[in-house]
């Protein structure tokens, strides 16, 4: 496994059974926040919820590079977050990108 | 109009004709990184192209608040692009959305 040394930037699109809306959003928002204390190679994970269609679920998450990202996929709170979320996704769609301008920053 | 105080995140799904995407790639890199040097209000412009369908186009777009959001649309620069790249937009749907959670910043 060689590093590429380019950031991944990633969109996952997930669909949410609305009976475990609630539940699901607390566990992403924790996966997020253990993600981005524990892994220096998680640069960003936005989670945002579609207005007027909260069981649609975006979420922009850029890694340092391709090992950071294999890295992620292997960490204990990711697993734990796919484990206890698994029977409350009803469809997951992961879409590579190809960055055109990354402009600014938040905050 | 009053200010809401709140950053506003959206997002923005383009399709592209394949004929002119070059250019609306350069038109569009040209006007983040106007709107990130001249609006204050402008936190994050992020454009992605989908990979395999780089005619898909995702903007994720953070503003400082909706204040900010109604400037950035009336600016010269933007209503420049608007008008440039009008040929050149097949579809546009623009997505508001309530943050979950946001973790970590790139860079």
């Amino acid at each position: 496994m060689t590093s590429t040394g380019r950031p991944l930037v990633r969109l996952a699109e997930l669909e949410i059974d609305p009976a475990h809306l609630e539940a699901y959003k607390v566990l992403l928002a924790r996966e997020i926040e253990a993600s981005v204390e524990k892994e220096p190679g998680v640069l960003m994970l936005y989670a945002l919820s579609v207005r007027g269609s909260p069981g649609q679920i975006r979420i922009v998450e850029i890694y340092a590079d391709q090992d950071a990202y294999e890295a992620h996929l292997r960490s204990p709170h990711f697993l734990e977050y796919k484990s206890a979320t698994a029977g409350m996704v009803r469809s997951l769609r992961l879409i590579e990108t190809d960055p055109i301008m990354l402009g600014g920053r938040p905050g």
